[in-house]
């Protein structure tokens, strides 16, 4: 059977602190669809973590949870700015066009992973044209695709001249515990512009949940009417709010993700083929034709060739320091 | 603080056999999306428990199942005919013309949840015109809004009618397992003619999950892109599938739908209002005015005020038969 | 053959004002998508016949018109409020749902196609919960499907409330000449809080066109981008614009729906059966049972049956006395 | 005032048979959205034309008309391939996605707008993964969006495999006429798999017109509804059908797209710049930078820069010699 250790960081289990959290908001009643105590506690500590006020909301799907928030961002006649390898650019299988009612998405260059400026000040610069959906939002993903992390400077950079437009902005925090993890700071998210995080549970380590984060309280006007219309509000909503008491109170959500990125760092220095991109985050990337892909995944270990070419290794908080030694001797040797 | 215990079966929360199996299946790594093992061996005994080959899929939300499986059935210039106090009518904030592209929906009458077949006939008999949504689907739930729970019989002479005219058939198992435990037969479903089930697993007892399954399998053509799209394909997906695992191999999903239904019967031998529906499954359906509800408010236990006015007491397998004598005696104080 | 004259006011061709402005715009190049003269001219007169300030639009369909405008003012999850028998609810398959991505409708009732008041108020005093669609805009609609016109006064005291709690206003005018011509003051719209009207072109006697007026232009953001994503923006834009210059230029549109009106008058003197609303526009609705409307179709008269079971009959812009008083033979002979 | 005679083929007014027809089309009461007897004509002419059986609609706005075909084609979680400079893919504002709810669109390289066979075969053979919206249809346009005109045997060359697989094919055919001019045969279209073809009236000289054909009965099912759910049902259905019989009958339909492209040949042959693609139909695209497009539009002649970077010039029916050679001493003199 094959390993799929390293295929995603999605294909670990729920970290303990998520379980036992889970197992503990199970007793007794709770009133439904997000309205119980577990998650008005779940949301207090995210909002905590942020030091900012916000709305906060629990969905189970992240895709789900960046559509929904890129649809309160840009109408459907306008557009979304994003890396072109964005999530949801290429891998979400069109439900921002689904929860957007057709709304655009403008994929813009950038090395490793982060949009280049320039880019995005042409598409920025682009005519209102009527027979073209206008940009009307920027989505940004930290940690981003690559494995690489933005700093809030350059965040910044890119915001600003968005937010001088009136335009908004979306951060996808499907990997955020491990951007945080190397430095990156959830404090100064609301101070960068982000109108709306997608704040990442499951990647993190949780069993399937996903924060929505609203800064811009004009976005939330009726924002459970909203998920349960897009079929996004569960009724027993502390199963999906309780994995982050457990996650949060415990620092175990930044606190495994810097596992997950040390063990990155620990496959880098074991890895006998040429890295791509800056190992920042969790994941590296790496040069390897497609013979040698295939005798690694004949000596049992399965990866994912990604968008640019390379293959991918994802490190997640279930990662060991025995899987990345046993998956260096098996790179070494179909090298 | 209020008692919420009987104001729905989805307050409470998950039985033991989920939960057991849900902590069961963490170990290890999974691949994605629902292609793992624990969703495969849930999938199986779904199918087991149907008797029929179907596709199946889980999902964490049982609006968003019965939406999408009625945008696989009617397009979005078509309607599907319910009982006008259907859930997919009343209670889910328009999911169905969300996923459904403008879906509409035809509320049909008929006593204690159940649709009347001559309303039915009428119906279908309306003739095709631009202007209107003519219907292309029915859609059923049992055991329904009101308590009451169909058999084979009733459902086959509503459902033939509509197969004759080539439509489809969506039936809404929220609560299919409190049916089930009335009497009505999960291997017959497939031969009624019903072409997608949602199959309940939340209300049942589980944590959030819920099951499609798709008898036509000319309607599941791609369907996890389908789901994904649609944001309904987690990645994590053996955290969805594993509660069915424990609920099933154990019988506990209809087990302890008896023992729901037995609650709901002590219930209503304890009642000393006017019951107005026939008490068939988990719930009890009530004659009260407005000052004698309060005053049950009032008294700690807060229950709803249903579609047909009436008031509604919910039991689920958490419901004990000191929660129904409790509940019994603050009934007799405030009459 | 059947006459189909009676059988709505959309079975007549085009007043001689609107085809003679059509032919007289064809000459020359005009730039494409609205940008051109005819239609800049066209929206001037509409304003000035308003006094108002507005953003104008032509669209071919009223139905897509109507549905743009609700989806500017209500959102997916919310929903929009109108008579239970106005064209947005019963005439237009679907189409809000469709162009609002699954936006909820209230019906509400009223006599003679007027909303009643009370209806709205309690509308509006309803709670907010998250599994059902809150109302977030009022649709009216003047002339009423029934033939009936709203005074200035009385839509005051529907808006009012409406826009007390922020909500939006749409005004479905496709029989707004039939009001002017019958006393509604085009001039007091703006004013009564209207925050888009669209304003019918044909069944006032054009050719396919409808102008949509944007009175708050913060709801016109990228608006013929929105038309066109929509559909909705023809790349000729001068023929859907310039059969306004020769309705408006001559007052033939309000002239002529004066004539329908008093055609209207005409038909109601010589009906002998019993007449259910007031004829204050260009349709009448009578009590006939079927066998008798079975007999004037044999006879050789089309009309249709509505909504409250009346039978319906529509005067148009072409309307003669001749074809009156034809009719009202035949309606006596079948009698 | 600009002259924008070459601008686009659409900013030219009807042709005097389109115009004449519509005016013919006025007399006398009409039975509404598109049932009546100038719509039963116009599309017994257009099936003639094409020497085949087919379900025939007329709607205002080629972009409508597309995006209601490719919703037909493909499921909101499939894509649609096309040339990535085709009209559906740049100039409809999302309007696909819109009309198809969130359907994808594949973008396909290819020389001189001809999709090339090699991009189309690897697209068709990319696996089905749930993450990615895969390839249930192909749209074709002809002409292309860069004057150039397949053969049959080049579509049936695309087509082949598309159909092999099960796949829909639509063909824009916005400029069909240019290309039947041109010499593709308007008869073999059905024989070439195409599933829903649009017959552009609008650039072919008519007033807004464009002719949606379904060759494949089967996705006809309830098509008026359709229609008007997606706003595109407009009550006056003759007044879109009628110029089609005028054109038609006179065969000005493709006789005047003859004289089209015979000024693009003449505006060939005095072309100062470098003509980038063949000119097969009625437009020119030639390089041209910057500074020389300046003085070309301050000499009082508008035209756009295309996607390819080239600057496109447009002919139409109403295109004279004499335009042809002031443009082209307007050309000369800016070089």
């Amino acid at each position: 059977m094959a390993r799929y250790d390293f295929a995603s960081d999605n294909v670990a289990g729920a970290m303990p602190e998520a379980l036992a959290a889970l197992n503990a908001a199970n007793d007794g009643a709770a009133s439904g669809y997000g309205t119980d105590h577990v998650t008005a506690r779940a949301a207090d500590l995210i909002r905590e973590a942020l030091d900012a006020d916000a709305e906060v909301r629990f969905t189970a799907s992240g895709t789900a949870a960046n559509a929904v928030a890129l649809a309160c961002l840009a109408q459907p006649h306008e557009s979304v700015l994003a890396h072109e390898h964005a999530h949801v650019c290429t891998d979400e299988t069109g439900a921002p066009g689904f929860f957007g009612s057709g709304v655009g998405l403008i994929g813009l260059p950038g090395p490793s992973g982060r949009i280049d400026g320039t880019a995005l000040t042409e598409a920025l610069a682009q005519p209102d044209v009527s027979y073209r959906q206008p940009a009307a939002a920027l989505s940004l993903t930290n940690a981003t695709e690559y494995g690489t992390v933005y700093s809030g400077e350059a965040l910044k950079a890119l915001i600003d001249p968005v937010k001088a437009r009136g335009y908004g902005v979306h951060l996808d925090g499907a990997r955020l515990a491990n951007a945080v993890a190397a430095g990156f700071s959830l404090r100064g998210i609301k101070a960068l512009g982000v109108d709306i995080l997608v704040m990442g549970g499951t990647k993190a380590g949780s069993t399937p949940t996903e924060a929505m984060v609203i800064f811009d309280r004009t976005l939330a006007r009726r924002f459970d009417a909203r998920l349960k219309h897009a079929g996004q509000l569960v009724s027993k909503g502390r199963f999906l709010s309780a994995p982050w008491i457990g996650m949060l109170e415990s620092g175990a959500w930044s606190g495994r993700a810097a596992h997950a990125n040390a063990m990155a760092q620990r496959l880098a220095a074991l890895m006998p083929f040429p890295i791509l991109h800056p190992v920042e985050a969790n994941g590296l990337f790496v040069e390897m034709d497609e013979p040698t892909l295939e005798r690694l995944r004949q000596s049992g270990w399965f990866v994912y060739r990604f968008l640019d070419g390379s293959v991918r290794f994802m490190c997640s908080w279930a990662t060991t320091a025995e899987m990345v030694d046993e998956l260096g001797a098996a790179l070494k040797s179909i090298r």
